[in-house]
């Protein structure tokens, strides 16, 4: 749960000043992401729950306020304001694992003007991170295809902590199988995966001995057969199937982290259905993402899983996209930012997704389709619980696969286009909305 | 602080192994980053504090245990074992902020082996992430030259939470001048920074009203002039710098956050001077990193400070390096891993910085010039205290201004040299030691 002072201190300083000019007026701030955004052809939008118990659970502590006082820029009145802080504002969202596009509001928060600046910097920090990992494990899984198994393998190489968990979750809600974040299985149930590693093997006198003590230890053992030569590691790995055979056993697969992977899965597969183990699956990794997996494939690879690491966790080509949070009705009616190529939508909008693409509407009008924000929470209390995980990436799954053929391609496209179409009255309201200049 | 659960399974599943089987005999691990590093001539390590904190207090809790046990994979000779573990082993390393070079190690475990395997999740994540920005961080630095004022506004777009404190803590280490994460400022005493959004102007009926007030509630008022109209809003900054003065106080600044930057900060700086203002700074933001600032100055630009978030604190060019963690030795002796492209250097080691550059030899050689690695931990009792954090942060930017010009160079190699060459025992053990397949 984010801190109350994970705040940039400009939104301190700004709410300062509104608490001091009674500015503490009705405000909404629209969360979106600004196309276009390179190498995404679509988005999966994540990070609802996260953000829903932030605005809940949003405290000032003592040291908090102590701090505060020591920077000398706030009086005791607004102090005295922050140790009474709760958020009381009305937030409308897509929901979890939705397909959407840049350039459409994803998260809208209406609240007095000063609650819903001191939340922007958590709030954008983890809608734009989940969001970004979740669409960057779409892309892993339409290249890997439905009837692989793939799995996230980054907690290594992830940005500290919270980023390795919030990875796991948001790769399991866009449809992976699992995670090798044991804490991530603790804390939502997500089904946590693991071999051996290459230290393993080493801290044995040999690999077939390595081998034989994991394949015993372990209930459903798949063996890293690259440590040393890889087609030898496989025959090590044949004679322990072999073993694990004659006691009833089956050896769950092997797997293979560096080398030539098409040219050695091809190998593999072919010595292991010859040794008559063609239920032994192959499992690969090694800094793979959609990119490699599509090559992989088209090279002739074969493998029935993918360890999916670093270039997940970090969304290796693409590690941040442009999530604002602009402000676009107060008091005084709709507001809009001229800055050059930034310009803003005014108003209070809704999404309508349609058979054509997604029409940003605003709210009032009626257009055909579903409506895709809903209202999440009301008067701070959350109006949706946190989701059922298992059934929530299931049918993340069905939509991704689902998805127009030239969505699921992947490739790299500098500026993508996006099935996004603004509606006439929002058009003509951006085109005369004064700007108080 | 990492919970005991944040590791990969296979981390556990091995060291169940190695516990039925008696093998927690001493091993030793190096953490090292496996040259060459794209983009990046020289590291800054960083994450040495976190590191030992986890180390010292790791403890698994009963859930933990009991969700251990729920997975159906250990005995409860095991779950009792890890009830009463504790990290007791030694632990050589770099000092945090020391320039270091890929392929020398950076930080040692010798502990009993299930110890020092259960550890390697956490400690990859936490070294590999804050030694990546610390080394991004001195990168901006150097672009920016020793005279500007350099800051962290990344936490919108970090990976979480955690990677924003740990970016704050890393950008100052490596010689930043404040982050806006004010809680990063309430735990580590970071100077803490701020100005004001675009949304604060749109929220007065216009940029003048917004621009008075802001400079009424703030005693160090920057200015943001780039809502409507860059040169419109400097004229309006200026007219509040005029009142200022008739009150006996100053504008600090005035903040460019888009536009062609290099031309409109000439402008502006010119129409500063007329007026009169030269005491005014221009600080810039949008998008920056040390290839953007290096152009910026290229082209003439003028800037007195530079805010710098999403490039910085995601590494945007290089969000993830090759930060691994091997076994080098253990009770039979040196160890080493032959995978193509991967092998290790083998045995307790030491790295001497000389004149020529670093120097890795086996521990007990004795080389001309400075021993790197030093012993903070011994029994799992931390020897350094955490660090004072600001003489660390001059340290460091003193280091890094005096580098050599072929490694300041502001260029992207995608595979550069670095000054790091292994002793004549060294390689002899490396191509002698027998792999034992």
């Amino acid at each position: 749960m984010p801190k109350a002072l994970f705040t940039d201190l400009y939104e301190l300083t700004m709410a300062y000043s509104y608490f001091k000019r009674g500015l503490n007026t009705p405000a909404v701030f629209d969360h979106y992401v600004r196309p276009p955004v390179r190498y995404r052809r679509f988005l999966v939008f994540a990070g609802l729950d996260s953000a829903l118990s932030f605005l809940e659970n949003l405290r000032f502590s003592q040291e908090d306020l102590a701090y505060l006082d020591s920077l000398g820029l706030f009086d005791w009145h607004f102090l005295d304001y922050l140790e009474a802080f709760r958020f009381t504002g009305d937030v409308w969202a897509m929901d979890e694992g939705e397909i959407v596009y840049p350039g459409e509001p994803l998260f809208t928060v209406e609240a007095p003007r000063i609650e819903a600046q001191i939340v922007e910097t958590a709030l954008l920090n983890t809608l734009n991170f989940e969001t970004l990992i979740a669409s960057k494990a779409a892309r892993v899984l339409l290249a890997a295809g439905r009837e692989a198994s793939v799995v996230d393998f980054s907690p290594r190489r992830d940005h500290g902590e919270d980023a390795a968990m919030k990875v796991a979750r948001s790769a399991y809600l866009a449809g992976f199988d699992g995670t090798s974040n044991t804490e991530a299985g603790r804390r939502w149930g997500i089904p946590v995966v693991g071999t051996m590693a290459h230290s393993y093997v080493m801290s044995f006198p040999d690999e077939l001995t390595a081998f034989r003590a994991f394949a015993e230890d372990h209930p459903r053992p798949i063996l890293l057969i690259d440590t040393y030569d890889t087609m030898e590691g496989l025959e090590h790995a044949i004679l322990v199937a072999k073993e694990l055979e004659a006691q009833g056993r089956r050896l769950v697969g092997v797997r293979i982290d560096s080398g030539d992977l098409p040219e050695l899965t091809q190998k593999v597969r072919a010595r292991l259905d010859e040794a008559g183990l063609s239920y032994v699956k192959i499992f690969i990794s090694g800094d793979l993402d959609e990119y490699k997996i599509r090559d992989f494939k088209a090279a002739g690879g074969v493998a029935w899983g993918y360890g999916v690491g670093t270039r997940l966790g970090t969304s290796f080509d693409l590690p941040a996209f442009s999530g604002v949070y602009k402000l676009v009705w107060d008091a005084d009616g709709p507001r809009i930012k001229k800055s050059p190529g930034k310009r803003t939508l005014p108003g209070k909008k809704q999404v309508w997704r349609q058979e054509e693409g997604d029409l940003v509407a605003l709210r009032p009008e009626v257009h055909p389709g579903r409506p895709l924000l809903r209202r999440v929470m009301e008067r701070g209390k959350r109006l949706v619980p946190a989701p059922d995980l298992a059934a929530l990436r299931q049918a993340t799954r069905e939509k991704l696969f689902a998805l127009p053929e030239e969505q699921r391609v992947i490739d790299r496209p500098q500026a993508p286009t996006y099935p996004v179409r603004v509606s006439e009255k929002l058009k003509q309201l951006q085109e005369g909305t004064a700007s108080h200049v």
